[in-house]
């Protein structure tokens, strides 16, 4: 499968054979690779990963992959949204020369791949300490299965920089520690979160769940960070003070908060103040049986 | 440090940076990298796989570090002999231009590490399944911690090939599984057990702790293995009398068994015959306060 609608060349590739040789012939042309993980559903957060990757590099790697591992029995593996001939035509219309590695299941888990932990069999990464507070709290399995296929995924691209949004700060923080504690021989490169113009609402492939009231009242989350944001400006660092911004944004919007937190950016866990070092102020909601995420970050960049 | 008695120019890098400046340096010369992993106390079966690793490719690593993240607290990381010097006087006696890796522990695990598994922070790789039969059953932490290891060595070495004694059967499995699992970009070759000429007792740094009456019973492990090897050789593929055979001899010298097993190549799962696929015969056992293992295998080669 290719495409070109709007210039850009988009190569699909399927096999890790593929990559591989397509890297080589990087290689032997003294090229370098930008790498951008996704799970598909592209939206313009997505897009602005790879302007930053072709910023960056020489020859940008998209893959798309709706990864199991990453998934509970519970959650939305299957109805995750999977839309490749959308997410090739959307690369093109970028006008960048992209190659996408879309790959089977089988061709990245050849033994099979459980979602249950306990009946899983092969090689597993897990990042522990950061893996634990936050998203870990109710998503236990999420962090081992975003660092193994992401190991994976590094060995298959042999890519230079790898680019993550920060939407998903806790898992840009889990997998810098497993570059820095493994030595793979890359460098992460953190892009700031991707918003609605209009309403400041996070972009996630998830939104496309949401019902039209839902959408209407999700933006209030990022209202109260934005609210904690101005206070922290203003000298508050006090986390009750922080929270209570968010927690009556979202209150007034009747949101279903999951979780509000204040962490140290060192090991994510929950601080009383905003240190010298910067703090992350981040949390989950739910909207009927979605859950959203967003975060901010105070005092310090990624 | 460096040496070249005997003519073999080694030198010692002791840091990352350095190793990825020398890794670097290799490949702009076109040069492939032979890798040898190890815990030093070098033996003629680590020489032997540089040896391998000299034959195979242009330019051979070697790594001496011993590893805390795969000794449990009772076991012998303190008194595991630390012999950089000799080690590397053995390396350049062999006359190969041999690049040596010797980091601290710090350099290795900058956040630090803990032989408690329970209080370990940062990234582990876990071989599920592989990992918990023969040698996991007595030592749970062992493949988690080698895992670990070799892992960040790999990404260190950028090695092309990769050379492991057969002596530790299931680490040859479990890292092919590693390597094989998460796509690691080298191959693995594994060289066959190197023993003492006349005894046959498998090399290991371990054989040092042996007193000179434990050295002399030790060997009767691999006199049990070779009576099974005759008796498959003549037809016989039943577990029990393979076994039997092997405690039988074990027996006669008094050793203090720990477990003799018939395995499966593929998941090294306990099994009642040697199958169409062959099948690995190992087991360890104590003398005093040191435990050894050894292994051969049946009707297939690693």
């Amino acid at each position: 499968m290719s495409a070109t609608d709007g210039g850009g060349a988009v190569a699909v590739l399927h096999t890790v054979a593929e990559v591989r040789a397509w890297r080589e012939e990087q290689r032997s042309q003294g090229r370098t690779v930008g790498f951008v993980p996704t799970m598909g559903a592209l939206h313009a957060g997505h897009l602005g990963l790879v302007a930053a990757a072709g910023e960056e590099t020489d020859a940008v790697l998209v893959s798309i992959f709706v990864n199991p591992a990453q998934f509970a029995p519970h959650e939305d593996l299957d109805r995750y949204p999977r839309t490749l001939a959308d997410d090739v035509r959307k690369l093109a219309a970028t006008g960048r020369a992209v190659t996408v590695f879309a790959p089977a299941v089988s061709e990245m888990y050849p033994r099979g791949i459980s979602t249950t932990v306990a009946a899983q069999r092969g090689t597993f990464v897990e990042v522990r300490g950061l893996s634990e507070p936050l998203e870990g709290g109710t998503r236990p399995h999420f962090f081992r299965g975003v660092a193994t296929v992401v190991a994976k995924l590094f060995h298959i691209a042999g890519a230079d920089v790898a680019f993550f949004g920060q939407k998903d700060v806790q898992q840009c923080c889990v997998l810098r520690a497993m570059v820095d504690d493994l030595f793979f021989p890359l460098a992460i490169r953190v892009v700031p979160t991707a918003r609605d113009p209009d309403s400041g609402l996070a972009l996630s492939s998830r939104n496309v769940y949401l019902t039209a009231e839902q959408r209407a009242r999700a933006p209030a989350f990022y209202r109260g960070l934005c609210r904690a944001r101005d206070l922290f400006a203003s000298g508050v660092v006090a986390r009750d003070e922080l929270l209570a911004a968010v927690r009556d944004e979202a209150a007034q919007a009747q949101l279903d908060i999951e979780y509000v937190c204040l962490s140290s950016p060192d090991d994510l866990a929950e601080v009383q103040e905003v240190g010298p070092g910067g703090a992350i102020l981040s949390g989950a909601w739910r909207m009927g049986s979605t859950r959203l995420i967003d975060n901010i970050l105070l005092g310090f960049e990624l």
